[in-house]
């Protein structure tokens, strides 16, 4: 027997009808890429989508024809998210850091025929307009009065041209919900990329899981300000997030050095924001060397890699801003944890608290989580034995866009992330590697990203990365790269004194290499591949041998 | 083309699962129908679900059986609402503050199949059973010490025996999300009662939509205590918003006065309860006796009927819990709307704050409003036009339980509320009347229910009620009656004097009746049928008419 309630279908465009309804004067502010503050309203957000949606109508697409867009964090992607999702097409997201070349396959294999993009990015367009196979219409995300006199890029069209041209009056289609929403390609380290389908469903059932208190708690009282690019796994879903709860919501379009981020913080009262470790670490930089605070961020959202525990604690002790660890990945929308404390947790220590939010965190309600073994066996929640980590849920990725690369899952159904963690009896989880990350000595695991926060926690080291070398008797031995901050040097005995004590004996790096850079891949994350490459040959000495 | 993400659907039992997995030793605290108290954890509360739907399937029921519960707020209530809806049955909670006549209509209405209820309603049951058709079994949710010798009530099996007899070990149905969990009627003023059968789907959405922190904002680290019953639109979500959370839950049992209450917030460190206003009269006037405050409980959720303003400055002001008026009815599960300020109210004084929060609030994101003139033409959303009440979506009903009163929405698909409204431009809506009270004068409406607060905000004033009584000349026109504060008295003139100057002079009551009680309804609510029936031959003086 079926309940007798509304079949009412989540549908990505009810959440901008939703704020232009209830939070018409609410402020979106951008910062363009020029550098320049504009400054609308939900209200207005509505009206463009709308003449978005017209505008894209007219150029004769096909329900879910993808529209792909090379753009940063600005007023004008936010109205192509709700014009083109809205509409009933398919907004493909692409990562402008990606080789070249790939932005070209990945346009092919979707099959975008339409590219939005930010004037930045016009000289990239023109190298690779000529592999980009399916592309009809080139829209360069400005007004008439920056459109270059000529370019290379065939049918170039002008976004302000098009939108002021198009009715702000569009009839929302009511579509199926697992109707497809948006593409992200995930920059998988081996074979091709790999394209994660949402649908207006999963989005949705998201967006409501990513406002909870638990989770990353927005609400029309906030001022959020995403760091996290809209290219990345739209933005972790904060631009539905704030339609959904009105809030004020900040872009910085480029400019996400410490300075210009600090800057918007501070004018537009930000209180939430969010981003991976590195962009903290510039931010961070910034206000220590001028001796700033932050006058209305309390809190900030941490994700894509672990956060330090040092950074962690520069942050909550010596900013006041709480930290909510994050973790998720393309695959999942991307949000499955969040370090939230409890109710038993209100009476511990400062130090304890930071403790637990150094993992990163329980599940978001929907998500649902197990760790398993090298034979698949499920593993105990006891906070020490790590496993592969394994998910499902409504918002998790069930094959890849043309079936690239196979299906994904295991046979019982379950997601394997290919991260490596522990789970303790309160439901937090905690990263301890990647799968393929992982050090193997002598049949037991090292975590490389243990032995990295330890490295960082130094007050030498700016970043630090962990990989394995192949060793004749145990396997694998680690061996630990550090980038320092600038000015500082510290030795390697030093920095093996500074672990002393604080792992066990067999963890010890078996060397430590210094290097002036460490590569970052295009989503800000470190390219271990790159390293072991890199270090592909490498002798490790017989004396830092501990076992 | 449809999104490539799991097809997870959102069952009631993943709450449980959920709460056990990640909350396994969070507390659920009852005091019983004895006045006890019993502790246990979401650990014990899942198995004993899982308990509670094996024992329900060993009495030979089919799918979307109906099983009735006569219960107040407690775990065993708990469980069936877990193991009855998560094993694909439906939970059909009844009022047992209804007419016994009109509780065995109801049962037969259902064709319940099985009837749970507390040791307190023995004798009615005793009473109504021979009159329920379809009952095959009584469940007395009681241990075999507390089970009567001798009953007059067939087939009568005692809860905790047959729990004890029960495998822990169930699978969960996977079940389609629009699968039917629970029932509850409506307690119509006119015609039969009727009941809404939500779905899986709707109570999930609703769950999530509850929790959000422009809602009730229930994370893990509250400890919430619902006043508000369990049999009444499953308490306002609150069973399944306290699984999704993980938060501590505190349930009363019968114990619904002031001290009662009082001590359970104190001990168990409640930081958030919610109820209907009359019971937090209660409430509020032993805690003024007894000189206490109140030193965990910040928030406190009020519905059902208006906040009386006098109310609201009270708890906030005086005793500094913070007032979370909502809106909803049954037929929306319950909630619609939730009044909490917005990032710009931040910088307003106290004053206009509060005058905000006397708002029922803004729609949950979910629900759509709007409101129509008598004509059904749209109003608009300027806080003065007052119009029907009408809303939309995936938690609100479609139709009634065997299409009982026909089709309830208007050819458009809106529902209407039966309320009458203002909404103003930043979309908090403001219920001015029920259309079946407003009072129509001269073509023109007055809202009996502002009349009502503002005899409230009169010290002397207990409680007020406004109805219409016909008047030759102006069609109708409103008569207030008072029941006063024990040891009180207020003259007429007085408390027309109070009026004065804060109304339009054609608003002022014709007449004002002292009376010694007011008929309060099934649900804590104002009984103005009773009302309307005890004064339809009342004269109005001449002298009052303003007009």
């Amino acid at each position: 027997m079926y309940g007798l309630m509304m079949d009412t279908p989540l549908l990505i465009w009810s959440l901008i009808e939703h704020a232009k309804q209830n939070h018409p004067d609410t402020q979106i502010v951008t910062r363009g890429t020029e550098g320049e503050i504009r400054r609308y309203t939900y209200s207005d957000l509505h009206r463009r989508s709308m003449q978005c949606a017209n505008a894209l109508r007219s150029l004769g697409l096909q329900p879910s024809d993808r529209i792909a867009t090379l753009a940063w964090n600005t007023d004008r992607h936010l109205e192509l998210y709700f014009g083109v999702s809205g509409s009933g097409l398919i907004l493909h997201t692409i990562n402008p850091r990606l080789h070249p070349e790939q932005i070209a396959w990945i346009t092919n294999h979707a099959e975008d025929q339409i590219l939005c993009f930010d004037l930045t990015f016009l000289p990239l367009i023109e190298a690779i307009a000529p592999h980009c196979k399916t592309i009809k219409h080139y829209i360069l995300m400005t007004d008439a009065a920056h459109m270059p006199s000529a370019s290379k890029v065939p049918n170039l069209l002008c976004y302000e041209t098009l939108i002021q041209a198009a009715s702000d009056q569009f009839d929302w289609p009511i579509l199926e919900e697992r109707t497809a929403a948006t593409l992200c390609y995930t920059s998988g380290t081996t074979g091709n990329p790999k394209g994660v389908l949402y649908s207006h469903r999963s989005t949705l059932l998201h967006t409501y899981a990513i406002c909870m208190p638990d989770t990353l708690n927005i609400s029309a009282r906030d001022c959020i300000l995403p760091v996290v690019p809209m290219f990345h796994v739209n933005a972790w879903g904060l631009p539905y997030a704030a339609a959904l709860t009105g809030c004020k919501l900040v872009l910085p379009g480029p400019g996400l050095d410490g300075k210009s981020l600090y800057e918007l913080f501070e004018q537009e009262q930000v209180t939430l924001s969010a981003g991976v470790p590195t962009v903290w670490l510039g931010l961070l930089a910034y206000v220590k060397q001028n001796q700033l605070k932050f006058s209305t961020m309390h809190r900030t959202v941490i994700g894509g890699s672990s956060v330090p525990p040092a950074m962690l604690k520069t942050f909550e002790i010596d900013y006041g801003v709480q930290v909510l660890h994050a973790w998720g990945m393309t695959e999942m929308s991307p949000l499955g944890t969040s370090c939230t404390l409890k109710h038993k947790h209100a009476a511990l220590d400062r130090e304890t608290q930071l403790a637990i939010k150094c993992k990163q965190g329980r599940a978001v309600y929907g998500v649902q989580m197990r760790i398993v073994d090298d034979e698949g066996q499920t593993l105990p929640w006891d906070g020490q034995r790590s496993g592969h980590l394994q998910v499902k849920g409504p918002w998790i990725v069930r094959e890849y866009f043309k079936e690239e690369g196979g299906n994904p899952l295991l046979p019982d159904g379950w997601f394997p992330t290919g991260d490596v963690a522990t789970i303790d009896a309160d439901g937090y989880m905690q990263i301890t590697d990647r799968s393929k990350d992982v050090i193997k000595s002598g049949g037991e695991w090292i975590s490389s990203i243990d032995l990295e926060n330890l490295a960082m926690s130094h007050p030498s080291v700016q970043m630090a990365a962990c990989i394995a070398v192949p060793h004749p008797k145990w396997d694998e031995r680690p061996l630990l790269i550090v980038m320092q901050r600038s000015g500082e040097t510290v030795s390697k005995e030093q920095l093996l004194a500074h672990f002393q004590g604080k792992i066990a004996k067999w963890w010890m790096p078996d060397d430590i290499v210094f290097v002036d850079t460490i590569p970052l891949g295009a989503t800000g994350k470190i390219l271990k591949t790159k390293l072991r490459e890199q270090f592909a040959d490498y002798k490790l000495p017989e004396t830092f041998n501990a076992r």
